[in-house]
């Protein structure tokens, strides 16, 4: 199960895209949350979406999914679902540094400047220019791997790795990938570092 | 304006005792949340908790308080609260630490192992032995600086101080000392470092 | 292709057993190396071993295969060959901490201390009952996630993560999911990171 | 008492404005060494100043008072004198630090570079247009909190933050804040961290 | 015994330069490898010379020697050979480090960018003139220290030395003073860090 | 020049070892300083003893040494001297870390813990024995290399390396052979990490 962990109504077309990394006989779920911000672009919206994603992805375990993958750069919430549930969670933050550790040293995450994450898909090759100039800068300061910076941008890392010449990693596909070789392996979060949290009086409202 | 992060209806005593390290003429005032868990004490807890403490600091900048603690070790919702809003917001465990470190290199936080917070005061006494059995083992493994570890200790420090001879830190009195120190020189946090969020669709449940 | 960077004329049992975390349609070649070291068990053996490994990378490449496997836990020649193709190379140890890295903050490797590699099969139920000693010893000292420590001893985490409730890692399996992802995503290691070597005058002995 | 380590006669301008911050039932006296240079401006001559601030924080411990600040940003003599009494001891730039600490992550300190300390006070205006140039390039760089470089810049703090927008601390009046809370919390250095040096023959010239 | 680990013919000017470091009574000898690269500019040149320079330091204890120099700031094979023998060993690299440490805090390594190691030679002015350009440029960035960045550099440290105004170091001649300091120190590498390889079943080709 | 920076009447025995370290045609004189401690056990002891062993650097440049060392542990006074003068200055401490660096990863100081510095000669047997049952505790802590804790300790090392297997380090002669280096390679401590102090008025007692 895939949490997009924004308010929203229909998948935009990076976010299809995001599916093709992964192998024929898994399937792919996606959601979103019900409450939180359109848009994770700070602590505070992070904080403000977590209790709502940690919801999804109890309610993903109890449903019988292998694996939940969280699907934004910033994992909000990750820690608090690893504590909640059996079956692995996976950020795109952690998945997407835990592949760039054998391609290379310096690993940057590079976000087209000065456009916010709705505006993203308003004009594709305008935020695709901006991210290449951006990319350009990370590199000349030393980068050796990429990290697109958000998954809203899924579907353009494979363009602009052919244009600038260093491996560029999608954030969602990491985490999809990471999430299945996890389900392989048989392995999940450690409960020494995520333990079960204890059972106590919690008032939420109604949601 | 203290927010103790947690649901509750009344102000144990060991709260009360907080209030004893801040100068005459400071005005403190408390309050809980009105959502979240009735104590603190994973990082579900506290991404639980941080939606309302969020809004709690952004009430009390509203009200015209100059500045806010958040009562609790695992400083829950500060990073949020700190963009919210532009008044100086205090976590007890950054202000702990931040203290601590001209009193000694080697600072660890001591809890008595085994009490749920919610039993803290069930049996003072047992509290106080259990706590300080944990600190005399931090000591031997080279602790130098100790601090409580959770703000429903309060009023322990003094006597544990006495009789295992480092210096004590209450985590609410060090939080309340930093903000009386940070109005009175006029500070807060940096804009830079902690940004306000963009204004955006943020859906959340009534509350 | 999966390199076994020792001399040797037969795959063991565990060595067969690495296979099964790949999927059904993920063709995975072994081979050994025609000189070095029966096994690798010091920086001597890996810096011994490490030309003939480099050789059998290049080799795969050239013949036509997607991705390169080195199956030790030291990694030896690793970095050499990460510059010598452009396939994806992939060493034991960097995947296993690549893929640990998610599921926990502490992690640590694992070996049945006393028994050499090349008898790690003499006594399999000898080799479990040692490992699992250690095992329980780093889980003492707060190993919170574990890595078997040689990829000879494939097909025992399984059996140990039940018996003590940690996530423990096989490092041959996790280079293969590795390898298996870099395919996918369509990324290999970054050539500003390990750039191809220069042409020159380089005198090897026949082999 | 604050012990400005330098030989002086006078205090300057910008020295008497240190006080302004501490609360009015807090009496602040202010003491120069006897020996040592006119400044404090390289690693010799700090080191030629700490023996006689050490002797004048022994006096002070003498003379009944609660707390000792040293004010330099260079922290002269400050280990040395926590050993050797029992009161609180606060070096200017440990206590800038430790408050910077809850304002934001990057912190740095700014100088009006080319300006001795010596002369500071030659050209107000000039060196408050140096000190603000300085600061532009250190936020540039990626600061997100300064701190005055020098105690002998005390009163300029307040109207740079009003011209750059991010934090700036005043050393000076940060020690006496912390100086002010260690009263308060009823703590001081820890004796572990800093024992009491043993008695032995000790020979020093008269002063 | 100062072995180049490269293979070629004769001595170039700047290698018999290395030797005026040491003492009189100290005796040298030079050897290259049989086998390896023609110089060393990459982790696949420095893995395949490895196995050939163990050797060669093997041959230097069984011949006696009280120690052994490898000559290349890459440090090939020093671990390995630190594990190999129980005389010491030193590597050009650490060794300049080492004395660099005394000398200040940001030490950088200078090579004249561009110009192949083969090709030092070729034009000795133009090579100095370029090695100055870039040590101007790591001083601008803050370096306090240079260490020449190959030891076909050797010779050149006084003169860049003089233009610059910091410290230059020659590799070769702080192995070399090293060397001689462990033997005059009576220590070598400890056995515990470096432990004997255990016998074993090794294959190597006829070298 | 070898400066011991304690007060004292007589080199002890110790003292006279360190000199077999260093080649026949190097010339090592001793020095006390006139005033300060008798031993130095503390920061309060070094930074009392700094301003007379900066003197004492300052006469050694003045009467033509080549280098100087001071030979403490603590290496008090040592990062001033570097200020003061050019020539070479070198401390016990920093030395003994440099060459350390060549002889393995993990580095412990060793001291017999509980006899004071100016009773170590008492009785020299009990001293080797306490030394040594400290080493032995460090040692099963995971060191691989020692250093004696002072240079009290001047001939302990090489009995002490004997009976327990890994290199030890005597802190006088690492700085006297370290300091010859500097010397034979034409190098010392940089003006840029060390700049000479600015001339002002600096006011110190009659010594």
């Amino acid at each position: 199960m895939v949490i997009y962990p924004v308010v929203s109504d229909e998948l935009n077309k990076s976010q299809l895209l995001g599916k093709k990394f992964v192998r024929t006989d898994t399937k792919v779920d996606y959601t979103f949350i019900e409450y939180g911000p359109a848009s994770i672009e700070s602590v505070y919206d992070a904080e403000m979406a977590a209790p709502f994603i940690v919801r999804k992805v109890e309610e993903a375990e109890k449903n019988g999914y292998d694996a939940v993958v969280i699907s934004c750069m910033m994992d909000p919430g990750v820690k608090a679902s690893k504590e909640a549930v059996n079956i692995p969670v996976v950020g795109a933050r952690e998945a997407s540094y835990a592949i760039a550790s054998v391609l290379g040293d310096k690993v940057s995450t590079v976000y087209p400047e000065g456009i916010p994450v709705l505006n993203l898909e308003d004009d594709p090759e305008k935020t695709f220019r901006v991210l290449r100039e951006n990319a350009q800068k990370v590199l000349e300061e030393g980068a050796q791997v990429l990290i697109l910076g958000c998954t809203g941008l899924t579907g353009m890392a494979s363009r602009l790795q052919k244009e600038i010449g260093v491996p560029v990693l999608e954030p969602e596909g990491c985490a999809l990938k990471i999430a299945e070789t996890l389900v392989d392996l048989g392995v999940a979060q450690s409960k020494v570092a995520y333990p079960k949290p204890a059972k106590k009086k919690r008032v939420l409202p109604d949601f």
